[in-house]
């Protein structure tokens, strides 16, 4: 797998590289020849976040969509309540997530698990702790359904659209050869494909993983040392560094059992044996911006949490230096944040349910 | 007071077409002579919305302060729950309100009245619906405090913000004169400065007062006579359409109990027999994104809003034809919502206070 991977990967950065001659006039690509730290990131599946916007199979993308997928996912108006959006949970401004253990919601309910982030979440292999959306169209059906957070129905989210001229006119934009557009199902693949644009590129490990060899500073590149030699890399890999497989939390070493709270991840699921405690590796891109950690979120510095990992998953204790240059590593995972305009919605009409709040 | 007004508007008028013809070349300025119906508006006061930032006495604005300020008004990290920022109630995107009868709190508490619109109350005489507040400064104190709202305390949010080095050093840039500038006052003070940017202008209504007779069509003129005619103006005008004076709900004609609900407004505040059931009457500027009407949101329609002030506060019945004009020129009353760049908070650290949701 790693042979076919490699060249693969030398092929993008060959001319990954060429563009960005051609565009910014040589910065960030590789200038002498390779060192050897950065052969062994790539040969480990560490990839930079692509320019182009993913494409997601079954859910072509338009600027239409998108547009309509913003105004939904900042609306309000798909929760029971017409308080809560997309937004709340996965707030664009706070690292695509809310800074809580577990979320709130409807009727300030304390959902189950930690809100992940919705940056760079289209890179994943699959949607939830657990995986069990396939994708993020399959994702955004369930917290609008869900009662714990947004408690809707899809026949009220459908009718409140229907009630607001505007958007009724932005579906027919969207789905031209649809008769009627309105519908659920196209709700949640107008909000995928506006999550699909929420990406954080050319964090300073992008650069790098491009063959600027000069964006990580030497405690980074003895932190990548050690998160590739130690093995944090065999969870934490792929484009999302993180978001691709799933793994047992508590191989060596059961954690702290609020940390765990009885959650049995993927087993709830599959009832496979092997996928008890399994929950999929989060991504550890923009780290220092998704607080508090794990599936429930009782674990609030990063020290700490990457201190738990190499116990819980590796059976080794790091060194304080280790844990150290591993963060600063983290650091450099933050890439640029995504720009959005507040999208101005439209106004209810007298048709539009209220709002409920019981 | 009328006699001086008018020629002040008239010179304000001058300037501002002048202003006009040079920027996009004689668009939107007196073209002809003035018809009555302008004269008569502009004799009982309306005024367009200035382009020019409005000046707060004692809070000086700069380009660091506003910026600072929308930090804060997005940063939920200013409630005890870390989960409610003003942009909760007081939505950027949904008319600067909720479209909540009354507004959702820290445990899910339901506030005591309707969440007045963010857009443009730099114009209004006083905050809050009775006008408790002398201005957005004083205002901004309030909700973050209130235990129904952000319910959190100013010791509380000067230790978040002092925990973030971030904020530490936006604040240092903003009060380059103040040994130590996190304070809650500071954080009112740029608050109520970014709020201060959202305005509305170039509704049809401003392009109409600067002299464009062809912004309004024949039906919102028709509109416009009643409004000025029947007297709906003589609350509802200035810069603002509204928020200078308060005035008894139900002059000629109690509203119905749970429009009023028992709410005293001013008296409370004032204990001045003149002040009972007295509110601050609110801008109609963007009218058609902030329903529900009244302190206490109970009329969601408009039609039914306008239907009830002409019996209430001008005992009166309105011809139906009279309502749909002045529905009609009501449209006329939205201008161009505020454009706003989501902003990206500073992450908090492991000394950031956590979130409380008990």
């Amino acid at each position: 797998m790693k042979k076919i991977l490699v060249p693969v990967v030398l092929t993008v950065l060959v001319v990954v590289a060429i563009s960005c001659t051609k565009k910014d006039g040589s910065k960030g690509v590789i200038t002498g020849g390779m060192e050897p730290l950065l052969q062994s990131a790539l040969d480990a599946g560490m990839l930079p976040i692509p320019y182009e916007l993913k494409v997601m199979e079954g859910n072509p993308s338009s600027p239409e969509k998108i547009e309509l997928g913003k105004l939904l996912y900042f609306d309000p108006r798909l929760s029971k309540s017409q308080l809560l959006s997309c937004n709340t949970c996965h707030n664009v401004g706070f690292g695509g997530d809310d800074y809580q253990e577990t979320s709130l919601g409807h009727g300030w309910a304390k959902g189950p698990r930690n809100s992940p982030t919705v940056f760079n979440s289209v890179y994943n292999t699959s949607q939830f702790w657990d995986g069990r959306a396939a994708d993020l169209k399959e994702q955004a059906k369930g917290p609008i359904q869900a009662s714990v957070e947004m408690a809707a129905t899809p026949e009220y989210v459908v009718e409140v659209l229907k009630s607001i001229p505007e958007y009724v006119e932005e579906f027919k934009l969207a789905f031209p050869g649809e008769a009627d557009p309105v519908t659920f199902d196209n709700v949640a693949a107008t909000i995928a494909l506006f999550e699909a644009t929420l990406t954080t590129p050319n964090a300073p490990i992008d650069k790098y993983l491009r063959g600027d060899l000069a964006a990580l500073n030497s405690e980074q590149k003895a932190g990548l040392a050690v998160y590739i030699d130690q093995g944090c890399v065999s969870c934490h890999t792929g484009v999302n560094l993180g978001g691709d497989g799933y793994f047992e939390f508590g191989v060596f070493e059961s954690p702290d059992a609020d940390v765990v709270a009885g959650d049995k991840g993927r087993f709830a699921l599959t009832q496979a044996e092997g996928d008890e405690f399994a929950f999929k590796a989060p991504t550890l891109r923009n780290i220092e911006y998704t607080a508090p950690y794990f599936h429930t979120g009782k674990v609030w510095s990063l020290a700490e949490a990457t201190q738990l990992m190499s116990s819980s998953q590796l059976g080794i204790e790091l060194s304080e230096e280790n844990i150290k240059q591993l963060l600063a590593l983290m650091d450099a995972f933050t890439g640029e944040q995504p720009q959005i305009m507040y999208p101005t919605l439209p106004p209810s009409t007298d048709n539009t349910p209220k709002p409920v709040w019981k």
